[in-house]
């Protein structure tokens, strides 16, 4: 057992696959859930998610040795300032929140300095929302960025690290600013292409189903995630995620002038050089197979 | 049996999955199947597809009584004039290409007043390529796009949507322009969108892999199919695709403006509404579930 008690502070899919993996890995022995609703509290402790619940933040940290915040990213901010004063000397803190920046910059705002906040973000989950859709199973194999800072106790990183390990994900260490970076390029950027996609078919109405295809189905999944979960995102990482939007118009327009142009060579071309970046994403399966990373530190950038 | 002996030109995913359902479910009797490689003729022998082979398309269709064109769109341009003369009397053809106006045109152009010309569209398929790829069940509740037009022989129409609804896909009347129109909307401009995103990660290199989950996966994945069947289809289809491009740009520019202003709401709005609107592509697993289209015309423009 890695912690006593884990106040799991947002029990939606992340913050439920957190609790029932680390329960079933036995790295923490008991957890309080934080719900807003009743009936999320009440869902939490019927599958298992949450040993006790509660709606107040606060109450749910005061005796526990492990935080985990998986609130969206905004509301995470606020939770911050909610349970500084009742943050236990020694307890670690930790997010799942898409962005980074915001996250770690409120926390060290906020927070005590008898306690260690790292922020974290796993790669895993799907379109889907909600504790019903929680998984022991959903960090195996999935990168699981952390984001610890100058002033972060190395202890206390060690000890994450260890957690992260223990829930079967790849833990690579980063900083925010580099983390919101990528992130805008590989989940913020394509999340809005995805959106702006979908909202460009809406006036086929009906007829979307019977013209629709896999491709189609595949490029717009994501577009089904939760409203509030992705508008905090896009909102909190809007300075990178616009400079990504400007990259990709200017590939957009490459496209475009050689369709108007009729230029077949150029056109492959442009298809072929994305195809083999498209290679160059991890496989379709879970990155569990690669060899696992060396915790090195921030990658360069490409 | 409704055919004899069908002729399928271009033994890949899609032409070798018709000869196998079309044989399994009895609807053809033999296959002469046509490719430009010995290495693929042999494969097509060796899996069953093609019970003869040739790369010689005009002989393959001199005793014919289907013919079926599974080439790359510009190809089967090319392909129309070859079999020209050889296409014996009352000879029923079709093709399988996913852009439709010039093939309809081309067959009109080239083909001799003695057989049958019908464009078709099977909404089948995925980023494999290659007659390994071929599977007897690929058409099976996907929609089947029938192109006629007012020359076309209403007999040969009525063969052509029982051979249809012989492979298990949904039969879907609709002239050549509609079809064109509403498929640069639901697949040509995702392909692009997807190959622009693929290109605006080519620099992050091999750091893509570990900064990628499944919504970029999925989100890039028809990014992978072949460049020369793609390349035909976008350009075959340019107009309707660049205007297609028009209408996306708006919606990408209200994202844009909506992060820019920081402008909360509105970001829930238009996520709520791409939402909403891809609520109404088909279900993620096949629409065979679906009742029966009963061979409407072309579906009115949303």
């Amino acid at each position: 057992m890695l912690f006593e008690r884990a106040a799991v502070i947002g029990t939606g899919m992340i913050g439920g696959s957190f609790a029932l993996a680390a329960k079933r890995n036995e790295l923490v022995r008991a957890v309080v859930g934080v719900a807003r609703t009743q009936r999320t509290l009440s869902e939490a402790r019927k599958l298992g998610v949450a040993d006790e619940t509660t709606s107040d933040a606060a109450k749910a940290v005061a005796r526990a040795d492990l935080v985990y915040l998986a609130a969206p990213v905004r509301s995470i901010r606020s939770l911050l300032r909610d349970i500084a004063d009742a943050v236990p000397r020694g307890c670690i803190i930790t997010d799942a929140g898409s962005a980074k920046r915001e996250i770690v910059a409120a926390a060290s705002d906020a927070l005590p300095s008898h306690c260690a906040f790292i922020g974290g973000h796993p790669m895993a989950g799907s379109e889907e929302a909600g504790v019903a859709a929680a998984r022991a199973d959903l960090f195996e194999g999935c990168s699981y960025f952390l984001t610890p800072d100058a002033q972060t106790d190395p202890q206390a990183l060690e000890t994450l690290l260890e957690l992260v390990r223990g829930l079967g994900a790849e833990p690579l260490v980063i900083d925010a600013q580099a983390h919101d970076e990528f992130l805008a390029a590989t989940s913020h950027l394509p999340h809005v292409v995805a959106a702006a996609l979908c909202a460009t078919l809406a006036p086929l109405g009906d007829d979307l189903a019977r013209f629709s295809g896999t491709g189609l189905r595949d490029t717009t999944r994501i577009a089904l995630g939760p409203d509030e979960v992705w508008r905090d995102i896009l909102l909190s990482n809007a300075d990178n995620l616009c400079a990504a939007l400007e990259d990709f118009r200017v590939r957009l327009d490459e496209f475009e002038s050689a369709l108007k142009a009729g230029d077949a060579e150029r056109i492959s071309t442009l298809l072929r050089l994305a195809r083999e970046a498209r290679g160059r994403v991890s496989g379709d399966s879970s990155i569990a197979g690669r060899r696992p990373d060396k915790n090195v530190g921030p990658p360069e950038h490409g």
